[in-house]
Formats: C-alpha cells, sequence, structure tokens
C-alpha cells in the first residue's frame, strides 16, 4: 500500500477541503425544513464518488431520502467489501451554545487536538467518517492498489431509523452482494489506543402524551382539585427506575444477555479514568444502574432516558397554569437479544398503568433497532484489529459501544454478511450535541488505515 | 339609584364599545415584546376615567408599569370606596388554540351564555370586570346620584406579581386614604346563584433548574452512565406529593388554617355538581388531597402544581440526547397564615435534598403573595351581599376562592382596609386560557349591582 500511503500524504489538504463542502451542507433530516438540503447531500456524495472513481454511482430513490450507492468490481472472483455510512446528520439546536456556525465548519486546535479538529454537525457522525472510506478508495483505485472489490452504500436516513433502509436492502440483495460490511461511525478509546466496537446497543423509542383537561386551567381556581399532566407525567417517569436504577417495566430484563464473568473481567481492562470522564463532561458524579461499571453500564446494559419533555408555560415570567397536555421523548437503549419491537409493546403496556383515572395516556412508538454482537474471531474484525494495530503502532482492543446502529442487525439478516464498525471518532467529539468535532488526526489516521484493512481483509 | 340605572340601560352598547376598545390593546405584562401595549393601554384607562368624570386623574410611574389613578370627592365627611382593578393581562398563548384572535374581542352565544359573550384575552380579568367599575361610577355621575367619595386605582403588574404596587402603595397612602376596597377579579357560584369571595389563597412561586453534564451528550454513548437532569427532575416533582396527594415540604402545613366542622358544613351547603365539574373542563375523574371535597381542595387547601416544564429535544422526530439542563416552573397556592417568603424558603431548603449529588439545582423565587379572609359580619361585605341579593334576585353566599389577589393583604396592611371581592365572573370564563370569555349578562349585572353597593355601604 505504498502508492495508496503517498496518493494520502499528496491529497492531504484536498481531502480536507472536500469534506469541508459536504459539512456546509446542513443536511438535518429529522426537520422537514431542510428536505432540500439533505437531497442536495446526495447529489454531492454521488459526485464525490464518481471523481473517485466508483463505477454505476447511483442516487437511488426510496420512500424517505435516497440512498447513494456506488461501486468497484476489479475481480468477480475476489472478495467484496460493502462500505456502509449515512450523509444526514441530527439537528443542531441548541443553536446558541454552538461556538461557531454547526453548518460553517472550522479548524480549532484543542487539548485533546494540538494538530486540530475539525468543527462542524456531521464532522464525526458521520459525514467525515464515510468519507475517510471514499478518499481511500480514491487512493487505492488511483494509486492501482485496490486489492479486491468494494461497493458503497450510504444512506440518509439513519438518524431518524433508517427508514426505508430496510426495503432498500431487501430490493437490491445482488447489488449489495458482500462478503463483509466495513462501517466507520463508532469511536476509539482515545488516539494512543485503537479498538474496535464489536458490541453495539440496539434502541427503542417512543413519544409519550399525557392529557388532563380539554384545556389549560387557572391555577387559583382549579390548582389542588384536578389532574395536573405535568406532574402526573412525572411521577409516571420517575416510576420508571426502582431505587437501584432498574428500570421497572415488567419482562424488561427477561432476554438480557449476562456477560460471563470472564467477559466483565475483560471489559475492566479497558484502560478507564473516571475522574477524567467527569471532569471531562463536567458532572459532579456518575449515576447508573447500581453493581455495573461505568463502562458496563454504557454498554452491555439497557437503559431508559427522557431524551425530552415539554409542558404548560415555559416562556418568560410566571404564568400560573395548569396545562391540559405534558409531553416526553423516551429512549431505551438495548443489549443483544433485547427485541425493539417487544421491548416497545411492554413499554406501551406498562406505561398507562402508571397514570391515575383522571388522566389520558397515548404512547407513540417512534423508530427500533436490535443490538448486535460480532465474534472476534471474525475474519473481518482480524483484519480490522491488524490494520489499525499497523497504523497506530499499538494493538487495538475490543469493545462494546453504546450507541446504536440498527442496520447492522438488518444487514446481518437481509444480507447475510457481518458489519466491522472500525470507527475513528472519540467520546469527546461530542456527536449530537453542539460544537460536534472531529480530529484532523483521526481523519487521516482513518485513511491511512482502511486501506490496510482491505488488504489484511484480502489476504484472508 | 333609578336615574342611575336609566342611564346604564341608555348606553349599554357604548359601554359595550368601549370595553371591545380596551380588550383590542394586547397589555402581556409578562412579556417585554408588548411593553408599549402595555403603557397604551395605561393611556387608555386614564381616557375613560376622565370621560367618566373623575378628577386629578393621574398615569402614575412606578419603577415597573404604571398605576392608574382617578377620584370624585363629593364630601370628605362622606365614606370612600377605594377600587382596585388591573388592566394588564395573561400571555395568550397557546395561540393555536384560540377560535378568535386573543386581542380581536367577538360577541358569540354560547350554552351557559344564551344572550352572548365576550371573547377576548383580559375579558373577564380583569379588563371586563374592573371597567364595570368604571362605567357605573359614570353612571352615578352623571345622574348625580353617586352618594359617597370614589377612588379608582387600577395597576399593570397584577398579572406578574404587581412587583412595583407595595411601593406605589407606601408612598401615596394619604392619596389612597379609604375606607372600603372594592374589587373584582373573581368569579359567581352560576348566573343563578350570586357569591361572594370571602377568602382567597396566596401564592408562592418558584422556577427550578437541574444541571447535568455541561452539554447535552448521545444518549449511546452516555446513557445509564451519566445523570439525565429530565429523569432527575421528574423524580424530585414526583417526591413533592406523596400517595395521598399531599405535599412532602417539611413544615409546609404549620400555619395552614384548619377549618371548623361548621365551617366545613357551611361550605359543603354550596351547591356542585361533579359530574358536570367533570364535563365541564373534560376530564375523567377529579385528582387531590385525601380527604377533602372538591371544592375544598380549591379553596381552604394548599397546592403545589407544576405550570411549565421543559428540556432535551421537544422538535421534530426522534433525537436521542441526554439534556444538560431541564427546567420547571412550580407554583404553590397558600391558604391564610401560610406566609408566602416562609413557604418559598422551605421549597428552597427542601426541593435540592431530593436530587442526587451527580447534578445542580437551582431555586429562583418569582413573586409570592399572603391568602386573605373577610369576616361576613364586615360592612362591606353586608354591603355587597345585599347589592348582588337585589339585583340577581337571589341571596349572595359568602365562598372561598382558589385564586391568589396577593395585594389584598398588602392593602390590609399599608391602608388599613379590608377589600370586598365582588367579582361578576364565571368559573366557565376559562381565564388565563384560550377562548376566555365574559358574559354580557356578567357584564351588565355588575354595572347595574355596584352602584347599589355604594348605596347600602353609604347607608352602612
Amino acid at each position: 500500500m505504498d502508492e495508496t500511503q503517498r496518493f494520502i500524504t499528496d491529497n492531504k489538504q484536498r481531502f480536507l477541503d472536500e469534506l469541508l463542502e459536504l459539512l456546509r451542507i446542513p443536511s438535518v433530516s429529522a426537520d422537514p425544513a431542510y428536505n432540500q438540503d439533505v437531497l442536495n447531500t446526495a447529489e454531492k456524495v454521488a459526485e464525490f464518488l464518481n471523481a473517485a472513481g466508483a463505477d454505476n454511482v447511483e442516487v437511488c430513490e426510496t420512500s424517505g431520502y435516497p440512498v447513494v450507492y456506488g461501486e468497484k468490481i476489479i475481480d468477480p472472483s475476489l472478495p467484496t467489501v460493502l462500505v456502509y455510512g449515512h450523509y444526514d446528520v441530527q439537528p443542531a439546536d441548541p443553536m446558541e451554545l454552538w461556538e461557531s456556525g454547526p453548518f460553517d465548519p472550522v479548524i480549532k486546535k484543542t487539548e485533546i487536538h494540538p494538530e486540530g479538529a475539525i468543527f462542524a454537525r456531521g464532522a464525526a457522525d458521520d459525514k467525515g467518517q464515510f468519507f475517510m472510506h471514499v478518499k481511500a478508495f480514491e487512493a487505492m483505485n488511483k494509486s492501482g492498489e485496490l486489492p479486491c472489490n468494494i461497493k458503497f452504500m450510504i444512506e440518509g436516513e439513519e438518524e431518524v431509523g433508517s427508514s426505508s433502509l430496510g426495503e432498500f436492502v431487501r430490493n437490491n440483495k445482488e447489488k449489495l452482494k458482500n462478503d463483509i460490511i466495513l462501517i466507520s461511525d463508532t469511536e476509539i478509546i482515545s488516539n494512543d489506543q485503537p479498538s474496535i466496537s464489536v458490541g453495539l446497543r440496539g434502541l427503542s423509542y417512543v413519544e409519550v402524551e399525557v392529557k388532563g383537561a380539554d384545556l389549560d386551567m387557572h391555577s387559583g381556581v382549579y390548582g389542588g382539585a384536578v389532574p395536573n399532566p405535568i406532574n402526573v407525567l412525572s411521577r409516571m417517569i420517575a416510576k420508571l427506575h426502582d431505587d437501584d436504577g432498574r428500570i421497572t417495566i415488567p419482562g424488561f430484563y427477561d432476554e438480557v444477555e449476562d456477560l460471563s464473568a470472564e467477559d466483565r473481567a475483560e471489559m475492566a481492562k479497558i484502560p478507564f479514568d473516571l475522574e477524567g470522564y467527569k471532569k471531562s463532561i463536567g458532572i459532579a458524579d456518575i449515576q447508573g444502574e447500581k453493581g455495573y461499571s461505568t463502562i458496563e453500564r454504557a454498554s452491555i446494559r439497557p437503559t431508559l432516558d427522557v431524551n425530552g419533555i415539554w409542558g404548560g408555560y415555559t416562556g418568560k415570567g410566571a404564568k400560573t397554569v395548569i396545562a391540559s397536555h405534558a409531553y416526553a421523548k423516551i429512549s431505551m437503549r438495548l443489549v443483544p437479544n433485547q427485541d425493539p419491537e417487544k421491548i416497545t409493546q411492554l413499554f406501551a403496556d406498562y406505561f398507562p398503568t402508571l397514570a391515575p383515572s383522571s388522566v389520558e395516556v397515548i404512547v407513540k412508538p417512534h423508530h427500533g433497532g436490535h443490538g448486535y454482537v460480532l465474534p472476534t474471531s471474525d475474519q473481518g474484525f482480524q483484519a480490522a484489529k491488524k490494520a489499525m494495530t499497523h497504523t497506530f503502532g499499538k494493538e487495538a482492543l475490543a469493545t462494546r459501544g453504546g450507541g446504536s446502529i440498527p442496520i447492522v442487525a438488518l444487514f446481518e439478516k437481509e444480507l447475510g454478511s457481518k458489519s466491522v464498525l472500525m470507527g475513528f471518532g472519540l467520546n469527546s467529539d461530542v456527536i449530537h450535541s453542539p460544537n460536534e468535532n472531529f480530529g484532523l488526526f483521526n481523519f487521516y489516521k482513518g485513511i491511512e488505515t482502511i486501506p490496510y484493512f482491505f488488504q489484511y481483509y484480502t489476504e484472508g
């Protein structure tokens, strides 16, 4: 891969400029206001694939946002790697907390990134990361060192549950046929400690509504005598956890995979600085399920978090009103073996039972997704480990990620192939938050490492 | 008062048109955006007082919104009635629930008001009600039947805690000197059953903030391991009531006035249709403190209600984020003898103790106010009762209101005079809510009744 690495070194600045171009388009899939921007981003991705030398590049229509496809088949008898990524991003709010425009990328040096990091929504999740693959492919291709076949599938609905991807995959099994799926949408432990995520949590996401009176009431005239949906919703949410931080939904833990003492001991080896962790996010203390370490709580244990809550008067000053409605968005992170549809149903059955007879409760399911585990014996994992170990000069560890990439379970089911989660981000990238950023070190390290994955995987 | 009543009959339409003019100005004191409108409303009120024949009309500067003053002293040896009211209104939101513009008053017939009701923010609270006094005064004055002296004090900060009124009253004791204060800012039981409010609840209002991490976090990466301010706030709010609906703040009930069995028996006489009550506001069931009737829960018992709550992602779609902050506005309705400052302090001391060590809690006090009781033996109450009984043709009952008019306690302290709460609204006026309305029957009945109050009070 010497030619390839030389090509990368010679084109570093251009690679970065092209990424910034991509980051300037606000492809927020959750907000219809950005509809055209999301579509424009798909076209832009197709352009880059063509420029990199991909064949049969296509912006594939779906019932939602398009999937961008491209491929390079050098020899049908050689293995085929399918690269998955997504070009859509999370909403940028709260806007006021961004130090620079979320869609106006800037390079700034930070403590963790002395050589600079790219600050922009999507810098790490996932534009910056899938783009590493486009550039690594370009480098291998233009250097004549592409060792096997490659296919790209870059979607635009990952942040809203990949609602159209299932249908797309089912309808294009032949086109998407592959031996291994390679995804960079996760983190490494640190820039000194490479790691590969071999486990992901699934997701169940619901929106709940508690309805009291038909309209907002005067809290003086009615206070104390009628149900207050906000107080009621608060009590219901409070009852979803017991005092040990365990989720109270009946049957919630039934299918939870219990890790062996060995596995837990293995996890305990992962370097973790609790004080640094607390300091990095500014919390006085950690909090979670009794009997588990912070790393376990954030990876192998299921969770329930309220992601948003609203009701009543939230403006300036004081309004003495009893709201007619209160709402919350609640998500549950699931571990392997927990079925999202089943968990969502368990929640929908249980939650209303926490309400008094005085109110109405509505539970609206959003998207969900299964958890996932990749055996460390898998050839894909081995190739990724060798590639990272080579470029970082330190042995890559296997970690379990807390986030969800629901589609990896879908891929296994529909395409019958495993996914390798070789991400190059850091927890400190604060994806989904203001000032999301992606280190230049990480961006370039990814581009350099990916070609070795292709080499080692092809060598088998 | 025959001439006066004739004058009223002859000018009904004009009185209504003038009120509509007043209702068209959006005098929302809680929202700085309406600053100029609030000031314009004060000027308009002064105009009407002048037109009605008041002397020394003045828009009095305060540290906040002005107080409009006016008087008619016919004979210093006669008693003086001070009329209090407020020209500011509650915010109109949620706007989308208004069937007509909140500041574009319309007359519509309803089941309760076959002869029509005025739909507009402030129609009943309190523009429509204080304006009855301006018109009753005009009628008595122009008919030469004003039996005693009258003073007007119409403020513009009642909906935001009358923050400047205390200072104004203390600085103008001589000017405001009076024998009795007359206020119409409360309800009657029904248009067939007149009543006078002899008790009001006080108010303590706080805003709370729960802070977790420094910024919003990815719920997949951090979920389960870090404090979620929304979940935490929900648990804290849930702990503010026990399972019997009693407030758990230590010392909260210490000064609560316990009504005698006789008083409670007297209250039980007030006609109350539970099914009709539930139906009128669209709730499946009532809810409140164990051991008390709905009327008691809404009048003689203190309460705690969350008036607003917000945090995290509340936009379209699903965002998997753990918010850094969660907020709530919480108000407590207090009964006579409960001191708002003390209760606010009890809350501020107790609330943070409900939080885990992982979060920071901030309690910001808003305005408050004392409860109030008027003895039914008071001459002012007797005059109001006789006046209402005369014009309604049915004996007026004494009720305890649930709302708060903090300034009545202030008046008693600073001016040494009692306040008579002779309101003409109905619970169904839905003040503070969308589609607030005030019956034409109630508007005119008020104008007709007030002169008799002056007559009976002067006769002593």
